[in-house]
């Protein structure tokens, strides 16, 4: 039989260079900030997570975060027969990997119990196991001492909350009324609960989405519609660990799950207009207007309810220029509701596109 | 049996919408121009294509191009039998077309010979139907008359050359002689040839890209590989016909296809440095300065043959923000081939990181 | 300047090789037949689709189709000023093109007016020309006399009906009486009208699925969940033209689009269990049975309506093996409805897994 | 401010439904053995792996597995700081987690020793932990007191041999003498070693295929060539713990990678005739035969050096029917090499199409 020469190509895997680049999110800063994409509750095999807490990092890279938080679970460790019990294990394992690889590590510790008062996370605290304590409130006053920004999750969690509704009962009254609770999930893994909206507006407190990782990130935000992982947008005055805190505490955020946007009007109005630019009529005819709108950013716009002549609805794709018709029949502000970009429980943004 | 109130959800197309929008390529513009996106190398049923030609419009638009050219052969029509033939058809059908969308469309056709001298397009004609002679030198003084950019097209074609090697006949000569010949296809659809690097250089013409596509753009060029059809980047004046004509025959081009980007020094040198932005060291420790390459362009750079201390190969991926670990022994200045932007027949740029 | 050699691997479009390869499509036979997939309803440039026939051979060939009728109008062909109408030209240009790849080509016209009657394919016809008549009646007489099978075409289309609810006017009811019309479209492109199904059942008519493409399929059906194009399924004797023709008019179809599988019971019931087999228990412990269910088919089966101590729902993905783990309470039947599987206007299929 | 109502649509997640789901791999078996998908070499949290055992289990499946080993390295444990080192840890917690989801678990371990000897696993073992010991020859010794199948790794890993080219010293040669050493990976992670093709025929050795996985499989292996992790296919009496190990030890293995598959031609012949059938001419005319060969298997075939007058290649794309033409001239057998069916160090699989 005749031998032949054989090449076999096999290449090696680019995996380890991935994981030292931090991918663009093409999302607009404010004026006068930096726009910081952040994830604050997450888990490693040190409580129930599946996974390293270096993974964590690599992820964040990959998904170019600014920001996270580990935050394994201070009552429920299930693996303590093969791992022992170290509730800052995650934070002495990345701590140094993290800034090497110019990421903000946040330190952070989940108390985890029965509603009420369900699950918190403590962030930016110094020593998670200072926290465990048998009395909630007892922790809940720990981690405040170690100047804790505190965050309620996934309130309306149907495990907890079977009607998948949050209940302000009176431990969540008090913790306001102390000036202890500074933030609620809005977004969690995959899950919505609209009336976070009111509750923040009422009490003054930030609104944040978390992926609250078991897992790992790229297997369950695999869906075609999965482009992110929910996470919180903070409007920070620079990129460090020091502005991250004084924005969460000043409540300068906003929430970004695949093509939804959350957030206060405040920030919802200026962080749209800066994504898109109108043009100028690049054309005309008897009837119609031609003009274009740019969206410099990863997220669509669904423009909707558009005034009597125009068109009903827009899209305006993820980094592309949308061509606009319009009658000359229209002489009013080109208004639309913009379906995706919710700003309070059954409230859309309002824009108008100036051509 | 129990009947089921049953809800089918089958949403709208969203092809129609999609067509009028132009996907953003992350490109630079060079100071002073604006880069213009072109493929100017296409056929419809008109010659031998297999779609109408509003189709290239489309494909254009969601290529994120700026201007094309449709370029039916003169000398070959299969399809007579059921279409008459007219060699300004396609410009008919889709001069309002495209004005519509602020695509800018460039009137050409493909004159169409064996070898000696091969194939060439016409660009910015007014006319295919007088171009279309007996003699090939009668259809060149006749789209030189109209004030034709004249392109030679896959010189090294291999059912015309078969080595594959571009070869200069007395012909080819007698253009470039008469200043008739403007431009040279370095890519055509998914064939490259190095020599036309030199061509172009000694004869001072413009280095050209196209997809000469048939078929459906988006089958053709549907392998992971293929982020974008081959296509020449122009740097106009203006984003407008008359800039872009400009531009062409003062030879202000470019080529890219996939991952590979090719031109004179001259372009790829600043356009490579618009592209990316170096950051002073983040961290350091005793070894070690760690800083960050960011690359805004849609384009990734592979740098390769490091100076000693360095890291040999660092992959700049596009959009992304990428770290480099440099040795503190590392002194001189930090130099780079990049392997994917090939600005001669043999030679790559060579490019220094300042961080 | 140091001199690089530079290798740029360009590689060869294997496009022209896969469009002589037909995917397999993984669907069972029916005892005694042969399951052909087809698409009954595309066009071209011969009316006001957007490409050359031959490219609606090549797209059924990757799509793995069996069958298809190019069925251009009889009444609207807007590309006339440049293409001289020929109501036969399709076929005459594809008839050997589809012999030479396997593919059986159904010669076919589509006849379209105002509703009533609405659009109406002639199927299996000899000549297109001869049916081209000014009166809708001497139409369908003319492809009766031909032999046709005649479809009437998405009945709901809200162009024709604003309510998208399918119509019976008298001239349908007279087809029916003088036994003339054979199917009724029961998805068309993606649309969906379930009244068909009682209209059919009422009339003995055979339910159909078809594309009715203009563009390009690859690009139509370029979302996620577009899995496979609409396509009628039709349970034959043989692989040939003729024992297609005698199942079509004997009504043995089904219709299948994305995961969603519809058609009669008497069909329905038996492809389920041809696509799944389910195995006997391989592991038990005290409380439950563990068992897997295998599903050799492209579409996946969401079975629901689970019964007491059994899973409420239970996802049989497309070839794959699904385990089910079952209370040893559970001692009557596992029954479960087929969410995705219709059978009826309101109504989906019944299937008990028997392990 | 109109108030609208907002429907925001979150699906629940269908990761752990699919966690539950085996894919069916399409690989035929051969006559009188089911041919069981199998990876013995994989790492978690309990040497330098970033995962929970668990997670192997669920990989596994999802990539469509009959038998895994989890190997952690017996002189590796990097994580020992805060994980006490247990050599049976990921046996114990997945033992009873593979049983109830239908997956063969080997128990297995990896002897790590510097070059020479380098490398191996311990299959079918009973207890890692008495293998640890001091001297290698030990470990061996204990291993093979447990009926260990003993499996030499990566043999040409870079890191211990620079050239990339496995050798043969003492302690190998003494192995196989005293009946010790059962296999060598042939394949491992993204690496190929052709020489290990000569050495297992020479010692009647079993070729292998692992994916030495320490990360997370689905991004290890997500590049669009990764059609699957590199596996070995044992070819067992039954799909069972015993019927597994009685195959492996009688070397009824091949190897399978992307779209490579490598093995004894003994196996390799009859595997490739499992996976294709060739059909009877459909059509004929005056110069050519066209019939068309199916291949019912997840692997291409890229058919080669055709003899004169037939296709020089012939691609049989992955469960689809190629169409072959032929000169009615040729009247010999259809030879054809087949460049990814690779049978030794330089030798590919030659076949023949039967039409």
């Amino acid at each position: 039989m005749k031998k032949l020469i054989i090449i076999v190509l096999l290449f090696v895997s680019l995996t380890s260079l991935i994981n030292a680049q931090r991918k663009t999110v093409h999302l607009p800063a404010l004026p006068g900030y930096v726009t910081l994409k952040c994830d604050f509750h997450m888990h490693t095999v040190f409580s129930d997570g599946n996974v390293w807490p270096t993974v964590r990092i690599d992820e964040a890279l990959r998904d170019g975060l600014d920001a996270i938080a580990i935050t394994d679970h201070l009552e429920y460790t299930p693996k303590k027969d093969f791992i022992p019990v170290d509730f800052n294990a995650a934070w002495k394992i990345t701590e140094g990997y993290a800034k090497e690889r110019n990421l903000i590590l946040v330190h952070g510790t989940e108390i985890t119990r029965k509603m009420p008062p369900g699950h918190f996370n403590a962030l930016f605290i110094k020593d998670a196991s200072i926290i465990a304590k048998d009395s909630v409130w007892d922790s809940f006053e720990a981690a405040i001492k170690q100047g804790a920004f505190l965050q309620w999750n996934h309130p309306g969690w149907k495990s907890q909350e079977p009607d998948g509704i949050p209940k302000m009962y009176d431990i969540h009254k008090k913790l306001i009324k102390n000036g202890w609770l500074h933030g609620i999930e809005l977004f969690n893994n995959s899950e919505y609960y609209p009336l976070v909206f009111t509750l923040c507006k009422q009490n003054n407190l930030a609104l944040i989405g978390n992926s609250d990782v078991h897992g790992t990130i790229s297997e369950i935000y695999s869906k075609p519609e999965d482009t992110n992982r929910p996470m919180t947008l903070v409007f920070a005055k620079k990129r460090n660990h020091d502005s991250l805190k004084e924005a969460m505490f000043a409540g300068r955020t906003m929430v970004y799950f695949r093509d939804i946007l959350a957030g206060k009007e405040e920030y919802a109005k200026p962080f749209f207009y800066q994504c898109i630019s109108v043009g100028k009529p690049f054309y005309q005819n008897d009837k119609s207007l031609f003009f274009e709108v740019t969206n410099n950013s990863d997220i669509p716009f669904y423009l909707t309810n558009g005034i009597a002549n125009a068109p009903v609805n827009v899209t305006l794709a993820a980094n592309s220029v949308t061509r606009v018709v319009l009658s000359k029949k229209v002489t009013i502000p080109l208004i639309y509701d913009v379906r995706n970009v919710l700003i309070g429980e059954k409230e859309v943004l309002k824009v108008e596109l100036k051509y």
